[in-house]
């Protein structure tokens, strides 16, 4: 008998782990690698941000998910190098060899040359994001109820978000729900009704993935919630104080960065082609063009659909992929017939701007407001992985509904 | 009319919360000082260590819990000083006068003199204790699955917990379900069944505060369980590679701290007269001698009940402490009669060890085991503040009874 052939996949994300899942039956060795011990389902990061949800609410141990996959096992570590020459990947130290690659390893955010900028205006991918930024906001309001000069406390009650896509509305939204409804008779001093929360977005439209009927109505419908939308406005400074943006300053003590992601380096560490945000430039069958037996899904690639489009960086579209690669390795082994180029189909694009308000995108049809806002919660606990987490959602959000109450209102971690 | 009178809580725990609640009707003004946003239901701490429950599932915004009661106002900050000639408490470079003043400060670990032993064993009082013994005990099992040295793979599977009170009790129930149960099928080179679980005590029977009887009961659970009770085993050193007991190294890469505890400085901040734990000795009444109108309640103050051993520095303790002091606050302004010293109803005292496994000692009637254990549960659950919280606990606990997983297995935050 010969060696079972090794699939290593880097990150756990949506896409790796789809990868792994859709090999579960295959006779080979799959070696999951990940930074954290948990697949997190980053679509709701931003409730954890704005104090809704708990980061155990929307993550599991990866572990936990394979741990009936016997051909599965998992590393916990940082990749450092891949040689693909030896196809070995070395993760602290230690070193695994491959037959097949995929590379899952997602997106952080950029800020366009500015690095700097990252301690004032944190962005949100991991966990610790999220609770970095939870802290800061519920912070400002501690800050702004202390402090007795009027000037500094409008800064404190000033929220900014750079960026205009989902990310960016629905921590908007979200934010002016917690100062509005949350925090509104939770202080003495301020009222929290007067928070100022200001998206700034360099284009011409929020929600720019999306088609322009369903931009306006995300944009009137964050008016109508009390956010200030600045369009065409892009950010040029960014410090301690607060923001630039045309020539204007806006003091503000909370910058949220939701404007830009740049491929992690895994395109590096191989020397692939890659387009400006370093994702790497794949074939149509999500190969890595000069590289055998090397694949990349999610954000980590940049591919066009039918139309020349490059692919939105979203779940669906990184499981898609992730299950078209386990068929294009189960076709290499078996020396089959490989699928044709990956297809991405749309089962619809949602963005949520706030209490029954949502848009959703299926192509022909397109909904908004609060048709679109249930069938969007819906969706996203059913894409939850187990049942438990199914329940606890569910009723944290119920309650939230009813009480208009955010359950995880915790300054935990060290200032900054 | 005159100034409303003042009235300064330092600390929202369950003593200094439980005054504030029962002066909601009184014609006063309440201020409630905390560093931390959130009241923390601390007897179940140990299980956010141990990954069974998340941070926000036992902790509520201070804010929220007094929102409707008019006459409060909190106050987010760090006690430095208090000067009792002026009546002024100085928080942050800011500065509060009182009329009344009740410290309700708790507790921190105490390392008998060997602070520095405090980074390899930590303790577990706050939220961000619970997290950081989260991640060692999973980053423990994880360096254990990608270690090749067998003896070394051994220390990191070896915890050792320093202290045989409740806490010690329950961490190490916890932990040995966790690897026995939650773990096992998990990892691939490892056999989490193997992981050491032991605790050292240096007195000659585990939770002394519990009659001797249930004392014995939890011992025999504990070892039923897999764990290792070592009495008589005081520590005499602490390293990162393990500690020394009865002159007896044990390797281990996991030591938690529950040996001991000594007051907050609130006692040094008056000059009071403290016991060796720093504990203020306060009158049968609780002001503190030498301060008028000065009180302290819970884990801040040392007196004894009515056989003269000191009451345990428990929950319900500090409730009717708190309940009592708001009593004689009330009596004084009103020039009542004040009531006569304090005196504790125990409703009972529990702990429990680990699944079905809990001792109570009710006074005359005491309970073991799974009787013990489901009364445990409930008590918990009906103590919790908000409806929201006991929903989320309660599935969360039935959840783990069925499934033997834990719900919150994230290793989150920085690597020490």
């Amino acid at each position: 008998m010969s060696d079972p052939v090794n699939v290593v996949i880097i990150g756990a994300g949506f896409g790796g782990l789809s990868v792994a899942r859709r090999l579960s039956k295959a006779p080979l060795q799959i070696t999951l690698i990940d930074r954290c011990n948990y697949h997190l389902f980053q679509p709701l990061l931003y409730q954890v941000a704005t104090a809704g949800l708990s980061p155990a609410d929307i993550a599991w141990p990866i572990r936990s998910i394979v741990r009936h996959q016997a051909n599965a096992r998992v590393l916990l570590g940082e990749v450092n190098a891949i040689d693909t020459d030896h196809k070995i990947v070395s993760i602290d130290g230690d070193s695994v060899a491959y037959d097949y690659l995929v590379l899952a390893t997602g997106v952080r955010h950029a800020y366009f040359g500015n690095e700097e900028w990252a301690k004032y205006a944190p962005g949100l991918k991991q966990i610790e994001d999220a609770t970095a930024i939870r802290r800061r906001i519920l912070m400002a309001f501690e800050r702004a109820e202390m402090e007795t000069d009027i000037e500094e406390r409008k800064r404190l009650l000033t929220f900014v978000i750079v960026g205009g896509g989902p990310t960016g509305v629905e921590l908007a939204g979200a934010l002016v729900e917690l100062a509005r409804k949350a925090l509104v008779a939770d202080f003495r001093r301020i009222d929290p009704h007067q928070a100022r929360i200001i998206i700034v977005e360099a284009g011409n439209r929020v929600l720019p993935s999306f088609p322009v009927r369903l931009s306006q109505f995300a944009e009137r419908s964050l008016e109508g919630l009390g956010v200030e939308v600045r369009l065409g406005a892009p950010i040029t400074w960014c410090d301690a104080q607060g923001v630039i943006v045309n020539k204007e300053r806006l003091d503000a003590a909370t910058i949220l960065w939701a404007a830009g992601v740049a491929a992690s380096p895994a395109g590096k560490w191989l020397g692939a082609q890659c387009d400006s945000a370093g994702r790497i430039r794949a074939a149509a069958d999500l190969s890595v063009p000069g590289f055998p037996q090397v694949y990349a899904v999610g954000d980590t690639v940049t591919i066009n659909d039918g139309d020349g489009k490059p692919l939105p960086g979203i779940a669906p579209v990184a499981k898609q992929q992730g299950r078209f690669v386990a068929r294009m390795i189960e076709t290499d082994i078996n020396k089959d017939k490989s699928p044709p180029a990956f297809r991405y189909r749309s089962a619809g694009n949602l963005a949520t701007i706030g209490r029954k308000s949502a848009v959703i995108d299926f192509g022909v049809v397109r909904l908004t407001g609060r048709l679109a806002w249930w069938i969007w919660g819906f969706a996203h606990i059913y894409f939850l992985i187990s049942m438990r987490n199914r329940v606890i959602v569910t009723i944290q959000w119920l309650w939230s509904y009813f009480t208009f109450q955010r359950g995880a209102r915790l300054i935990t971690g060290e200032d900054e």
